[in-house]
Parts: C-alpha cells; structure tokens; sequence
C-alpha cells in the first residue's frame, strides 16, 4: 500500500501468444483468464461460500429469486419477443424496450451460465437454454444478431452507432458464451452463435471495413474475452482496434452534454483520468486492460493504471461508487464528489470491479482487491432488497426527501435512489448484479504461479486449489463482514512450502496474524495493510487467523471534496455506515444536528451508536431571503439565527444508531445520510 | 423586510373586469400591465438610464452589437429560412434547428421592438419588419404558426406535445405582439397575426377542445398578456385554463428523469415549492400570477407567493441563480445548492424576474425587487461578454477546470459554463438577454396610485412619471453598483404632496436617507431594510440622498446548505464577488487555501481584497486510496496529511483580490469559486 509506482508481472511472452496451458477443469469456470501472467483468479469449483453467509446468502437468493425475476419481467414487457418477431421475420411495429435491451438478455444468460456451474442448478441450466434457443433463432446468416436494427419495421443496421447500442448487444452475447463455454465445457448452438457474431463483427469493422466505433463500450472487453475462451487470436485483435479506434473525435457532440460522454475524446492511451458516462468508461477501460495484458503493451498497462489511481483519488466516492453526475450519467471533475446527487450507478459499481479484477490480475496489487471490498460491500450489496426482487439503480451518500412509494410499484422511470424498484425503463442493473453474484467467488482468491496463494476477499466457506505440487485446501471461518477476525484451517496441503497471502484492508491498522501448526507452534506475523503472508510447508489442521479489527471508525473526506467540508463519515470494517430517518426521534431532520467527533463511536449490533449535539447558528431561516445572515460589518461576527423547524437533539446530546449503508431504505422511504456534519 | 405574511392588493373588481385606464402614451410600453391593482411599473419612455451607466452601456451594447449578432447566426443557421420554406409550400427535409427554434425569432423581435421604443432606433425598428414579415408569411389560414410541425415533410400538428413545444413558440410570438403592439401603438398586420394565434390556440385547446398540454410552459404568460394588451379576456381564460390544466399528469413520465420535470405532477395552486425545469417552472409561475390576479383568484396568489418564498428560502443561490441541476436543467431538494452543479440557467434568471416582478406589482413588497437586483447584477449581467456577443448559458459558482477555448468558436453545444460562446445549438440565452436588457428600465420604477412612486432599482439616469396632481421628475446621480450612495434631484413636482418609496436593500443593514429641501432644510429619514419614503410636497431642487453603503461584507451560507459548509462568500452592494484563478499567483490552485475570516475584507477597486492562509490538513493525498485519513483508534484525532500538490500561501497569509461575479471569465478560460472554505 506504499509503493506508489506501477508495477505488473510479465511472463515475458511476445504480443499475441497463444493462451496458457488450461488451467484445472474445477478452475476453467471464472470471467477473466489472461493471455499473459503467472496469477489466476478463482474457478467457480474452487470457492464455496457458505450458505447463510453474507454471500452465500445472496447467491442463493440470487439463484432462487433474482433469475426468474429477470426472465419474468422480460417476457412481460416482450424484450424476449423482440427475437422471437425477427426469428419469425415479421414487421416491427412500436418495438417495446430500449434498443439496449437484448443485452439485459444476454447479462440474464450469463448469470444462469455462472449460477449452474456454482450451484449445479438445474434451473438455471434450463433458464439458460430456453433463452439461447429464442436468441439463436434470431441470428442473421451472416452473423449480425440485434432485434433493434436490420430488420423489417426496423432503421438498418448500423445507421446510428453513437446510440443504437448495437455492438454493445452483441457484446454482452459474447460474454454469456464466454461463460457457457467456460461453464458447459462445450462448444454448443450457443458458443457456435457467439462465434458467429465475432466474426461479423470482425468482418464488418476490421482493418478495411467500418472505421467507425460503437457509442457504449462492451465489444471490446467482450471480444477480448471470447478471443481468450476460443483462442482466437483475432478477436483480441479486433479488440485493440477498437481500444486504438477511440478518442479520435468519430463519434458526434451532443447538444447540452459533455465532450467526453462517449471517451471519444482522447484517445484511451493518452487520458489522464476516467471521464464521462461511468460505465462506458469502465467498461472500455477493462477492455483496454485486457488488450494491454494480452498484447504485451505495457504504455498502455501503465496508463490504465494512472487513469485507474488517479480515478480513485480523485473520483470516487468513498462506498466506492463512481458516476458523481446524474447528468450523462458521468464522471464529474476531481473532487467533484457530492453526496446527495451521487449517482454510483450500480452498474458502475460491476464495472469498477471488472476494471480492478483485471488490473490485480495484472499486477497483484492489494489496493485493487481493497476497492472490490468496497464496491461489493457499499455499492452491489446495497442494490437489490433481501428477496431479490427490487435494486437500487443510483446509490446517492445522502437524501434529504423521501421517496415516493407509488414510484417503486411498477417499472420505474427514473434512477433518482431512494427506494428499491422490481424493473426500470433502463433496467441494466438487475441483470449486472445477477450475473456478479453468481461468479463471486471468482474474485475471492487467486492462484499465484505454482505455490501461492492470496485470499483477497473474507467470507465463511471453503477453498481448494491445485498448486503444481498439490492440493490446497482451507476452510474459512468468519463472520465477517460483521466480525473482523478470520479464521483459516488447512485441510490440504502440498508437502512442499507454498505461500499463502493475506490481503490486509487499508483501514485495518492495527491487524494481527497468528500461525498455528497443528502440532501445537504459533507465532505472530507482521500484519500491515497490504499483505500478510506465511511462506512455509502447511499441513491440514494447520490454522491461521486473522484479526482485523472491528471498531467503528471516523473517516474524515479529503479537505479538498468541497461537498462534504466539514463533515465526518463513519465506517465498521468494510462497511460505510449511514444514518437513516427512522433511527431520529420523529420530527428531527436529517440535517437538525452536528456529529459529536469527540466522542468515539462506539459498536451497536452491525453498525454503531454515535452522539448527536445541535447544530449550531448561522442559518438564514430568521430571514427572509436565502442569503445567508449577513455580517455586521460593526463586530464582524457572524450573526446568530435562531433555528429552523425541524427539531435538534437537546444540549445533552443525543445517542443514535447507524446502520451499514446497504441495508437502508429497507424499512420503507426514508432520508438518509452517509456524511454527518460535524462538531469542530 | 419582517412581515411574513402575505399581501396583495385587490382594486375589488370582479374577475374578467375591464383593464383599468390606459395609462399615459409614454407609460404604455411595458411588458407587464395587470388588469387589477393600483400599482404599475414604469413605461419605457418614463425611465431613462443614462449612457455609460452600468445598464444604460449594456443596453447600447445590446442595441448595437447583441440584436444584429442574433440574427446574424438564425440566418446563417437556417433557422429563418425554416419560415420561408414554409411560405412556399416547400417540402422540408433535415429542417435546421429544435423544434423551438422558431422562438427565438419571436424573443429577438421583442428586443427589437422594446429597442426601438427605449432608444427610437430604426435599426431596431428595421429588424422587427423584416422578421415580421418572414414569420407572417408562413401563418396557416386557420392561425396556427410553427415551423416544426404540421407541413409538408414535418411530423403532424400536435403530434408531440410534450417536447413538439408548439404552443411555447407561439407564446413567445405573442410576446413579441405584446411588445409591438404597446410600442407601435398600432394593430399592424404582425399584431393580427397574433391574434390569429390567438384564436387558433383557443379554439383548439379551449373548452371542448383538445384537453392536453405544451409541455413547455409559455403560452399562460403569454395569452395573459396579449389579453391584457388587446382587451380581449377569452385569452386570459384561456391561459386559466391551461394552468387549471396542468399538474394531473397529462404529460408523459420520461426514463431516467424526474417526475415533476414539465410541473405536471402537482395542481399548480397545491405545490410547495418551484420544481423541475427551472425555466418552465418560472414561465408557469409567471402566467399563473397573471391569472390569479387577473380573475381574482386570491387562493392560487397566496399559493404562489408561498412558493416564491419556498424556493428562494431553500433553491435560490446566493447569485439569485436557480437550477441546482444540469440534469433536467432543473430545481433540486430544498438546501440543495451545489456551487460546482450550480445550472443557473441565465433564461432561468430572466425567468425568474418575469415571476418577481408579476409579484411586486401584485404586492407591493420590497423583497421581490430585491430579488430582482440581485439576479440583474449576478445572472444577467454575467451572460454577455462586454461586446454583447457571447453569452453564459449555466452560471456556476464554482468552475474547478478551466474551459477550452477551442469550444467557444462556433456554435456551442453544451452549457457547462466557463466560457461565454457566441451561439447555442439550444441557444435560448441570448435572445433572453435582448429582450430584458432592451426592457430594463421597466423594473426600475412603479407609480404607485394616485400620488407615489417607488424606485425599485437605482441606476444614473431620468425618471418622469404623470402622477394624479401633475408630473413628477427626478434625476437620479449614483455610480451604483460601485457606489453606494444615490442622489435623487427633483426636476418637476406636483403642488400636492407625493410619496416617493425608495427600497432599502436587505443588505444595506446602515443605510441612511437625506432629504434636502431647495430651501435648505435637511432631514434624516428611517431607512431600515425594506422601504424608506418621504411623504410631502416636492418642488424642484429638493434631493434625496440614499447612503446604502459600500463595504465588502462576509456572508455565511444557511448551515443546511451542504454544499458549501464550511465557507464564507463575499459581497460588496449588489454584486456577489468571486476569487478567479488569474488572481492567485502562478501555481496555486483554486482550493490551496482558507479564508482568513477573523480578518474584514477591504475594498479593492470594484471588489475587494481577502487574505488567504494555508489550507490546514486533513486529505487523503497521501495515502493511495481516496477514502480520507481513518481516524487512529488511538488517540481519537484525525491523522494530519502532508498536502497536496498545488501551491499554498505562506503561513503568514497572501491578500488576494475578488472580482464581481459577473466580470469572471473573462481574462480567458479559468478556475474560479464564490464561496471560498473559511477558517474557524
């Protein structure tokens, strides 16, 4: 966490090698396998959340609940038909769903690919072929597969490229036979189909075809991939096309939005920062990660990686959402991080963690590992409600007027957050954290060359890895995200040293490791943020644990994030707490207080309990006008208001609970703030 | 300043009663001519501001330079020949310009014709023939005018009536008839057209009629007043109808964009506050004041004077600026007033004036002029460049990264702020500009009943009124805003006694008021915030001496303001002062400081001098992460961080100067902030 310079594993291979020898069958299941490097991450069989775990519980959920859901909602609103009318070749007429909308198809068969090889479910495996059959049958026999262009009743293909999303579609389809392939094992209709739109693809917008760039990203990312799952040299090769292809001004400017909307701006090597529509530039990002990767180029590795530090610096917030606009659902400016109007798309927050999984894979790096922690706790686990049928799509720090609970009933319209809704008009986020929920265990752990080991992500269940000599097996026991200490038992183990490594959080400062030998030997290990690791023949009944701490803390926000001046967050371990409306004695508003800082907050069940005094003057609610209580010019203080409506804590003081962010708005429309004023 | 409740005069005619009396011919151009009340606002031709005053110049650069710029660029853009096209009978195909662009057409010809009454230029007058009879030309039979719509090659009539905006472009074509026929004096064919306008959108959308909405508000102001104007009350109850109309959801839901965005979410009289697009929002509370006094409707008065005061208490920056929001370009939640977000739209400005004023002839209060001079000096004054041929669109108060110049060349497809630009592919704002600067002296006075007159805003010049008892003339001496001292010369007097109400600024917390007799007398006369007046017989040499002040002054934002807790702005009079980056030395950034607030600011020219201190610690800058410095369990203080890069005072402080608000941007592309964090 000190070493502030780039640094990334190379296995010295040329641009454009052949794939590494394949990885285990149990390993094969996982989103991201680079051409390039001695690190892996985790197959779907090599991880096991347990049941009823933070995790496991939201994998079954997802499993049991978020999938049909999604088929559901589809069918209803005739996204699915959409391909049944092209197989059919009927006219289109009044086309329902975005011209996007295929692709939440496609997100949909990706999760039920990663689901049945995570659970063996035969609901998902049955959830995925009946789409594949209804996708399939709407492919052209050259290829092109969109049910929103290129056919009767419909504009032609490829005539609106900045928004017609249509390689965008296609690419998300690339990406669910990533997963089939990886999952099935077979190179079936699906896969076959997947090969065919590549190659369209590549026809058409290869070197002497179309010089010309779809306005989402995705095919880049997706081709990337599916060039790894096939072998396919070309289609990374298409893929680095694209990622060259960009930033050279082919895409228009739009009236009344940002230059940079689209990253068509400057091109990807040369940007200093992540810009624009947040998921485009994520999702275009991992793409040039994994060309980078694949191709050996480092400039551009190195730059991804500037762009990545500075975004986190600079752009992020500290749930570690990103998108600080909900104009052009973009980037804002450095610094530029308002609580209330944080839009923190959920899918944004999907993105940022297939941007950091790739560049941990490329350079194993703790802090991409620390941001995944965070996105997953603060920004996918606050999406969807307990039963899996409701997301937030936007995940705001702070609002300040409830919700109106007429607006979730139905398809919501709007991204405003505040109240989870069943589906949205633009209904990209459900799909995205179905289909991260069901390969999450990919990102727990990985493989690093042929005798370690890094754990990266703390959850109860099981591991098991083949290192080249041998077996190794652990169990995980811990309650976290709510308990801070971690215990690992070996249950299989090489008879040779390996290395096992330990991700330390950034915020666990004061974090302990001990090593037990079965046979009785124990010893503490030095535990700063970063890594801790014991190198050393481990044998089962062995244990090592981990204790992080799990105190609540004060976070005070850079001073330059103008937004939040003043104010003071508090978190638990990986967890960004809030404090919620139905927690203030009715009638108290969000903003009727200031946060005691110098008192500690103290734990209270999986949140805290911290101490609210009034809030001070200075407010202009005695005028008339909203501008502010002028100074006297004659004593140069500040006049004194009386307060507000609203009621205050009383001179004593005030104890309230928090609660962990992604649990709010589970008790119905409320406010809610992430950042509390505080006392100086 | 203090009474908080609500009050209006009611003359205690009926509704739908006859207009009152004509004024006098010099009193008759004006924008605004209720049907009810005692009070009225001065004609063109009964304020003068002197040239080379701060408005009088504005208003010749506008004359001169402004008026011929905005034709220029509608020409060369097409948005002209749309009108010819449609004269011919012609088949549009890729017809230039929104569908609003027409409107712009309509609010250049208004400047023209309050131009060539203001100032008697046949340039102006020139200009107002030669669209008039371009835009005559392409009238249907049956009255309807739009270019957009409804002709050969153009979607149907009313075929999208939520964003078609046909009924809007006719409202400001109605505007423009308001303006010729109040200062031609003469129902020329231009004048019958609207009428023909008139009727169309009254038969069309009367009672019996298409029940729907425009979903940009326009025509109630608009039918209001050319009812008002031609005496004929069926458009006055049209435009009732038309507000009784809306606020049930006639209008449809959009993706991604909030429910109340075209005010059709709420009853016009059972809103709270201003809400969604700013603009429409202010147009429509424009036209309801219209109704509302004009039939007598008390109950829809008092509603919108609360929500006046609601939005300007809790959505109105320190600017006088309204839009928190890019997205939508609209209101945001009460205290939800970012400086970087800040849209403040300037035709939300323009707007906004068009609400207060309609407020003040209904009431009489001092704080609608207030808020009128705040948002002359800090909204409109900041659009155009000084050569009257670049314009702000949005008016933020704070800019973090400079804008690229490359941008302001041609036509300016975004709004950011940063950099006035000559035209807008939206280009609303300057035509906005035209027709307020040309009408300004409008505001600047009312004749208040039989024997008073209020001067609302101070500028040098001449104001002569006919009074009940004869005419009364002053000559107003002032170098406002820079100066705050006002003489007042009486040049002509009835024999009887008159009141003469001049407004206390609320700033203006020590103001005096001299009244100087030709005789010799003196007296000093109250002169709280709010009114001062003297009520007796003038004669000519009398002088009222107004002492308003002009010492910078700290003003301290409402504590619920999120967005700028922790900072302190500065004002001097009626200007907002800003720090601009051209005035920090070489090197430091716009957020490398404190304000020494225990330290008063000078003046400084026409702003004034601050001294900055280090920025004390506290950021995450040196860590890797963005989530701030935790707190060490420790000891319970906030770990202290080497700063940023990006230059510093030196501990001993550095004075720096601050420009008016409205002079910023235009030493070249900069970073600039209103509100600069303070020291504690």
């Amino acid at each position: 966490m000190t070493d502030t310079t780039t640094r990334y594993d190379d296995d010295a291979r040329g641009p454009h090698a052949p794939p590494p020898p394949p990885a285990p069958a149990s390993a094969a299941a996982r989103p991201v396998v680079p051409a390039r490097g001695t690190r892996r991450g985790a197959g779907l069989g090599e991880v096991a959340f347990d049941a009823g775990g933070f995790w496991g519980d939201r994998q079954d959920v997802n499993a049991a609940a978020t999938l049909a859901h999604c088929e559901r909602w589809m069918e209803e609103l005739g996204w699915l038909e959409n391909f049944d009318r092209v197989a059919r070749g009927e006219r289109t007429v009044d086309r329902p769903g975005w011209q996007f909308s295929d692709s939440e198809v496609y997100k949909l068969m990706e999760a039920a690919a990663w689901e049945s090889a995570r659970s063996g479910d035969a609901g998902a495996e049955a959830l995925f072929v009946r789409l594949a059959d209804r996708v399939t049958a709407a492919q052209d026999d050259d290829g092109y597969l969109t049910t929103a262009f290129g056919h009767p009743g419909l504009e032609p293909r490829y005539s609106d490229l900045a928004m017609g999303h249509e390689l965008y579609n296609m690419g998300h389809l690339l990406q669910a036979a990533v997963a089939r392939l990886r999952t099935a094992g077979a190179d079936d209709a699906f896969v076959a189909a997947g090969r065919r739109v590549a190659e369209h693809v590549c026809r058409e917008f290869g070197a002497g075809g179309r010089d010309e760039l779809c306005g989402h990203p995705e095919i880049e990312v997706a081709l990337a991939e599916f060039g790894r799952a096939t072998g396919e040299p070309r289609y990374v090769e298409q893929a680095r096309i694209f990622i060259e292809r960009r930033g050279h001004g082919r895409l228009p400017v739009r009236p009344l939005l940002a230059a940079d909307y689209f990253q068509d701006d400057v091109p990807v090597r040369d940007a200093e920062a992540l810009r624009g529509h947040a998921v485009r530039a994520l999702y275009l990002t991992a793409g040039a990660v994994d060309v980078a990767v694949d191709t050996g180029d480092d400039g551009l590795l190195e730059s991804l990686v500037r762009q990545w530090r500075r975004t986190v610096e600079r752009r992020t917030y500290l749930t570690g959402g990103m998108g600080s606009r909900h104009q052009d659902e973009g980037f804002g400016d450095d610094f530029e991080l308002p609580a209330d109007r944080a839009y923190c798309e959920t899918c944004a927050g999907v993105a940022s963690i297939m941007v950091s999984w790739r560049l941990y894979l490329a350079t194993g790096e703790a802090e991409y590992a620390d941001l995944i922690e965070r996105t997953l706790y603060n920004v996918v686990a606050a999406s969807p409600s307990a039963d899996g049928c409701a997301f937030f799509y936007a995940n705001p720090l702070h609002l300040r007027e409830a919700a109106d609970p007429v607006e979730a009933a139905g398809v919501h319209m709007r991204a405003e957050g505040g109240l989870r809704a069943p589906w949205f008009d633009v209904s990209c986020c459900p799909t995205n954290v179905a289909r991260t929920l069901a390969s999450l265990q990919a990102y727990a752990v990985s493989v690093d060359g042929p005798a370690a080991l890094s754990v990266l992500q703390y959850a109860a269940g099981n591991v098991s890895v083949e290192l080249d000599d041998g077996r190794l097996a652990v169990s995980v026991a811990t309650g976290y995200p709510h308990d801070g200490t971690v215990v690992l038992s070996v249950t299989d183990a090489p008879a040779t040293p390996v290395t096992l490594r330990l991700r330390v959080p950034h915020w666990a400062r004061r974090a302990s490791l001990w090593s037990t030998t079965a046979a009785g030997g124990a010893r503490r290990v030095d535990a700063a943020p970063g890594w801790a690791h014991v190198s050393q023949v481990l044998a089962a009944g062995d244990e090592i644990r981990l204790v992080l701490g799990d105190e609540p803390r004060l976070t005070w926000p850079d001073s330059r994030i103008d937004a939040v001046r003043g104010t003071v967050a508090v978190e638990r371990g990986p967890l960004v707490l809030c404090l919620e409306s139905p927690d203030l004695p009715a009638g108290m508003e969000i903003y009727g207080f200031v946060l005691d800082a110098s008192a500690p907050p103290q734990p209270a069940n999986d949140g805290a309990s911290v101490r609210l005094l009034p809030r001070p003057g200075r407010d202009a609610s005695g005028g008339r006008l909203p501008f502010g209580p002028c100074e006297d010019p004659a004593d140069g203080t500040p006049a004194q208001r009386p307060d507000a409506p609203g009621g205050q804590p009383a001179e004593g003081g005030l104890e309230v609970r928090l609660i962990p962010y992604y649990r709010w708005a589970e008790r119905g429309p409320s406010t809610m703030r992430v950042f509390l004023p505080a006392s100086t």
